[in-house]
């Protein structure tokens, strides 16, 4: 049975009820509970409202601090340092994105470091920011080890994602990933439904390949490409963690660990686009690439071919039309949040379902 | 039977003179030759000397122009656009990058874009010079479009590589990779070999998965990662084509298309690192990471973790010791090459083999 889906404005409104309860002020919480129902609404339901529970308790508990502001520990030119100083990594990262693409305003390019952060919800949020201000955005950030060196079985390096984005005359093109071939979310849920997990996605704890689901949950999600994959997690660590004075590979904190600072960091590049041609010039030649590539032949008895960022676009149409996804047990963790916090969630009324 | 192996010196030498009899200075030569020699040094035989012989025809046939200058067409802040001039691609992406570390000295970061370049060896020489500077750098290049969008079957994206480098207190880190499972070389070399191809390497013209070689030298690559794979793809010639104004997607050219100007686009990146923090706190915590990834358990019956850029750098301090491998037949060809320009070519007497 497919969720409940329910107004976007309706959820939102719950989230933001919900963190200024916990502490926030209007305006973050307005830009974490928009970042959480977009993800849901873009059919990212693993950066959507099931992480707003954890994010309660971490600020109960210590981990994160509702209360802090994002600071600039220094600027030089075109670069800049932020502390985060245990906020919310969407506040962080949003503060820090901005201040990427104010320098690039100045200087063409503009790159920003951030440390004790914490995670920031869908790396495209930043991106998708960069590119609606006539900029190239680039947005990484490391996360707690969970997987292991290439030929190796110790967790100790996060499933870093990468995200880059640009204008269109559309749509903006947005890339946003993960190294892994599937994240280890996808490969517990198949192991709550008794299924097997496909061939490549995951190897046991001793690092040989398996299909059981079981065997896979104790063991590793597998990466993208191999030693690409893992070579590209070492680099966005060394861009969000080693350079920006945040924790990095296995010392970065797991967020369900409430009560202790995350220590993560991010990295942020703008790249404006008018310092190397037109916006007006990329916009036609970057069109003409995105309709070259969906004129292409599509394989045998598939659709047309996409574009990244096309099937979030799409989901997020169907959210607006028909409501924004969201599990019965999410909603559950919510009013139980609710309860905690003292305040009363009355459940709005679904849209379908 | 391995190949025969060289000194350095004698196929340095060697390229060098034939680089300049087809009109290239001693500097550019000598530019050209090292990249050449160094990939095969470094068991990259894909962007050696095998090269050479395309390299030689383009100039004489009007693909690239030997006695080019690389020049500056715009330069705003820490932005640079070059105009290669269709001088050959090592040429303009050394001006490049040497611009890009520039700026990265006054701005903290540099970005700099090139259009009418040509193929420009391998990435990992370019961001090689960033970690040397005191950089973490970026560079892509974008390719003629030999693979098809994920989800197609029309040719007509390049196989775009990206590389990342940053210093370590050791050997640089440099990761070089381009987005593909495997090299459309390496399948050719197994079609030769009427061996069939690995799981996961290549389909049919169709689309459709195969392990029969002759079937995938007239198919297509696959992507590493799938769709992940495709989108980074998409990003790099985003940077390198769009934002430069070089030829992208199907419009740039085949290197052995040796009349016609390639059209290719680079994009490089410096990041000065003691904008963020001090160079020795970086090392050491770069260098703590890289401990750390080594220290894992390995995969049963693996040997130990490895670090991107290790095996190149064995395979370079094995060429040092032993020669640098080349095959009789690219020797042969550099022979023809000689033959061709009126220069008289002394096969060096091997090291080994």
């Amino acid at each position: 049975m497919p969720d409940p889906r329910f107004a976007q404005g309706d959820l939102t409104a719950a989230a933001e009820m919900l963190l200024q309860a916990a502490g926030c002020n209007v305006e973050d919480a307005a830009l974490v509970a928009g970042s959480l129902v977009r993800a849901d609404a873009s059919g990212l339901p693993s950066h959507g409202l099931a992480r707003l529970p954890d994010y309660l308790k971490r600020i109960r508990e210590g981990g994160n601090d509702a209360a802090a502001r994002p600071e600039l520990v220094s600027e030089h030119q075109a670069t800049a340092v932020v502390d985060g100083n245990h906020a919310l990594g969407q506040v962080v990262a949003t503060f820090a994105m901005t201040k990427a693409i104010q320098l690039a305003g100045v200087y063409g390019v503009g790159a920003v470091t951030c440390r004790r952060s914490s995670h920031f919800g869908s790396a495209a949020d930043y991106v998708r920011m960069a590119a609606g201000a006539g900029c190239i955005g680039i947005a990484t950030t490391n996360a707690s080890g969970t997987m292991a060196p290439f030929g190796g079985i110790t967790p100790m390096l996060g499933n870093n994602p990468i995200a880059i984005g640009a204008p269109t005359g559309d749509e903006p093109f947005l890339l946003d990933m993960a190294l892994s071939v599937a994240a280890k979310g996808k490969i517990r849920l198949l192991a709550a439904q008794g299924e097997p997990v496909p061939d490549g996605w995951a190897t046991d704890a001793r690092g040989r390949p398996t299909t059981d689901a079981q065997e896979a949950v104790a063991g590793l999600a597998t990466w993208m490409g191999g030693h690409k994959g893992y070579g590209l997690a070492i680099a966005a660590d060394v861009l969000s963690g080693v350079l920006s004075g945040a924790g990095f590979g296995s010392s970065v904190g797991a967020q369900p660990e409430h009560a202790r600072t995350q220590e993560v960091g991010h990295f942020f590049l703008a790249i404006r686009i008018d310092s190397f041609l037109s916006p007006a010039e990329f916009t036609e030649r970057f069109d003409g690439m995105v309709g070259e590539l969906r004129s292409s032949e599509p394989v045998d008895g598939s659709g047309s071919v996409l574009i990244p960022g096309d099937v979030e676009s799409h989901q997020r149409a169907a959210s607006a039309e028909q409501g924004v996804p969201l599990s019965t047990a999410v909603w559950s963790r919510l009013e139980d949040e609710a309860h905690t916090l003292g305040v009363s969630l009355a459940r709005p009324e679904p849209v379908t379902g």
